[in-house]
């Protein structure tokens, strides 16, 4: 009899698991202590796959000592592009998406237009600091606004893996298009109670 | 038999044909005249089925006479949304609007940043009237950038049809899809010419 495939099978990685100070204490102090402590795991959990699109484990590469990392991690993490040009998305994504940038366009310019009319009130280095700020926040927090979150969520459909990012962008259309997701700051429990409950 | 399919046999039009003076002129001069003049070239081709999506059928309710339209604009001109929940786009066009959105961000932002150095030197009136100009340039200009833009996509690839526009945006995406488009400017052209090569 085929094995049925169970929730929880696949699980594919951001890096904010290990390079986030805020989430990455349950498993380290160090991002390269972080993904040992994972690996501790990872490895009691042999059932699970683990994944982590190859863009986000070139980012991840930047903040680890790479002579740490055991050997195992290319193993127990596997690096994978999704299948860009086989996989699609519903057409009506690609409306919200459109309709929701038109939004945050508009919104960008208002805060230009303030900036400008507050020069003379503040100073000028002050008002560029607010205007990227509020600028950024306007037209990039809280959408997939870069091809690596656009890897994430596609990864994760096209593998029907839980997703473990703290990215609200990827959050957001995890949950248009159906897609399980945890926050980092769960996923240690969520590994120790996998491995308690299969006897890992 | 089945009748095979003429290429051409269905086009997607766009509003441009009949609002936009630049390329109006050969229909009529207003937006009343010009349909009149279509529907008289329309009806010289049964075997062509023309359509616009309801919500560009709508901005052009704005610009016409409503009671100088004939009723048989209803019958020739078909009003269709796309089958939004049912289509799909290949998932790297994704990738490549959220890629070409990110640059055209931060050319905005780097836009506002320069307008707000320029005060003093200049009018603030004038420096934000600049504002306005570029940054609407560098955020919207040859992209989608509206649900009308993805609707007359939509509906040309639903229907394997030829899109009439002349919005740089719609062409672009006509070109990544494999979409036939056509310059509003040559459609009456083509229509003669189809009227004299099917002897209608």
């Amino acid at each position: 009899m085929q094995r049925t495939r169970l929730k929880g099978d696949r699980i594919v990685l951001d890096t904010s698991l290990f390079v986030n100070p805020d989430v990455r204490d349950d498993f380290g102090r160090t991002p390269t202590e972080a993904i040992n402590t994972f690996l501790g795991l990872a490895e009691r959990l042999p059932h699970i796959e683990f994944y982590m699109p190859s863009s986000i484990f070139k980012e991840l590469m930047h903040f680890i000592d790479r002579d740490k990392i055991p050997a195992r991690l290319l193993t127990v993490l596997h690096q994978k592009s999704p299948s860009k040009h086989e996989l699609t998305c519903p057409a009506f994504l690609l409306y919200e998406l459109i309709e929701e940038m038109r939004g945050r366009i508009n919104k960008g310019l208002r805060f230009a237009e303030k900036a400008v009319r507050s020069v003379g009130k503040q100073d000028e280095r002050e008002v560029i600091q607010n205007l990227r700020k509020n600028y950024r926040e306007a037209l990039r927090e809280g959408i997939i606004d870069s091809k690596e979150d656009v890897d994430l969520i596609l990864l994760a459909k096209e593998l029907d893996a839980l997703l473990v990012t703290a990215d609200r962008g990827a959050i957001n259309w995890a949950e248009k298009m159906g897609i399980r997701w945890l926050l980092p700051e769960r996923f240690r429990d969520y590994l120790l109670d996998m491995i308690e409950r299969t006897g890992g």
